[in-house]
């Protein structure tokens, strides 16, 4: 059996260029460079604007990655669509491409959805990919889909799944929810949606963390991963926290997007696509300012 | 210049097999009935499952019914996708196919999307498309998308786009919202999503209603919205609310689902696609009961 995934995981963002079209190549260099630094690439998420994104943009973007000799075994792509056809279509996509995982929003429009709806959705994209290469990774993110995972349903599926559902980020933000779901279930991958929680949420058998700001400081939340048991840990953390403190007091995606732009020296990266909108110059001088206070940098940026 | 729509809409019920496969020829004959009982085709609607559709399953639908020889003329095709290649997409095709206009959905996975982020996506996709054929009209439902489009939204798009954005469906159940949107827009096709506003909203200008009970009801509600200002209009809009309000007090697309099988005798009818589930046991005897109490009925059902 294939192991579970841990570590540190990058939602990466996605390159645009002035017209929206995807820029594959600067994607493929910023995959690259996460890697370097340590970082997992979570490609595919809400913070890469995966639902901007069409299916085949998606489709061609993997494909890029691994015709450029990534490694499919660090990758973990967002898969999850509102329609059925869609996931299936992602995630055998994913699988054939030998994907670690894939990780599977629930379908996002309806909302009030029983647990019995969300478990039927999720049977039926596990029977029609039908391969016990899928190792799937649930997403909880209720603030953007109003869809909650509740734990029955982890359960659930888990009994009848266990070789498939394997693991879950958790974006609710809430501990409460995040330690029950470790509590709960110890042989799946558990993953915060934030470095903030690794101190508290490792010691209680998290599996890492797939965080927005591993896009920015992926060396930074690596070593306080590696090292959250060691003297130094405190410390770690903080210097984390003031990271992800900064960011998250802007529009986090459009502050990634912005900031990428300044330490790579390619302005082309601050391009978001509607309905999103990059920081505006105000914001763009808080930003450098706030991240000038901190020492923040971003190291051997190639790009 | 095109005439505004005006009327009643019915946002399409769409049938699956048992295989949650399209049965288009069902469609076909569904959307026949609605034309016959005098409503237009708001297909791909949320009452549609639309969003639980692949692109694909959209265009070959619309196809079918362009070749049976329905007239495009009556149909209101829902093209607004998340991604904005995807809504592009589906809206030069609805555009080419003659569609008297789309209704278009804002994307809908980010939250706190600004006015200035949605009106960019909607000049995008305006620019896209880039035909004098395309009537918008705007698809406010913040329930489910969690994304409002508001007054002064509506006013920059009408203002920059004169001639394309030309209506607006509110489904917010909002009174005071749809009296200020008839009030802000006496030039828009200004239609509530309920036909128990009729009787309020059309002396205000309202253009009628894209309703999902027009699925099961609509020669009552055409003949509401034929007679509002005729002695029996009061009689009329007390049975409208009647089907309505015994509709709305159960899941909604299941429930319309379960009584278009009831009365066509055919029961596959009943399927919705995950994640909805259809009508239980003793929901559908309850649905049953009070049909049976309020004397409804589904005329000339031929399928």
């Amino acid at each position: 059996m294939r192991p579970l995934l841990s570590g540190v995981f990058a939602p990466v963002v996605t390159p645009f260029k002035a017209d929206l079209d995807v820029d594959a190549e600067l994607f493929v260099r910023h995959c690259r460079w996460l890697l370097s630094q340590g970082a997992g690439l979570a490609i595919f998420g809400t913070n890469s604007e995966a639902n901007s994104l069409s299916l085949e943009q998606r489709r061609q973007l993997l494909d890029r990655l691994i015709a450029e000799g990534l490694d499919p075994q660090r990758m973990l792509p967002g898969t999850g669509c509102c329609a059925i056809d869609d996931t299936v279509a992602l995630t055998r996509h994913a699988v054939a491409a030998g994907c670690a995982g894939v990780l599977m929003l629930p379908p996002f429009y309806y909302k009030g959805i029983s647990d019995e709806g969300l478990y039927r959705y999720y049977a039926e994209v596990i029977a029609r990919v039908d391969s016990p290469r899928l190792k799937l990774y649930l997403y909880h993110i209720p603030a953007f889909t109003g869809v909650p995972i509740s734990l029955g349903l982890i359960e659930r599926l888990r009994r009848d799944f266990p070789e498939t559902v394997v693991g879950i980020k958790d974006s609710s933000g809430d501990w409460d929810n995040l330690a029950a779901m470790l509590a709960a279930f110890p042989d799946m991958a558990v993953f915060p949606a934030s470095e903030s929680l690794l101190s508290r949420a490792l010691p209680l058998g998290a599996a890492g963390c797939i965080s927005a700001t591993a896009n920015v400081n992926p060396a930074g939340i690596r070593r306080l991963y590696a090292q959250w048991d060691q003297p130094d840990a405190a410390l770690l953390q903080q210097q984390a926290d003031a990271v992800r403190q900064t960011f998250q007091s802007f529009p986090m995606i459009a502050a990634l997007k912005f900031a990428t732009a300044c330490y790579s020296g390619n302005a082309s990266w601050a391009t978001v696509r509607p309905p999103l909108v990059a920081l505006g110059a105000k914001q763009q001088e808080e930003l450098q300012a706030a991240l000038e206070r901190i020492h923040f940098s971003m190291p051997d940026m190639g790009h």
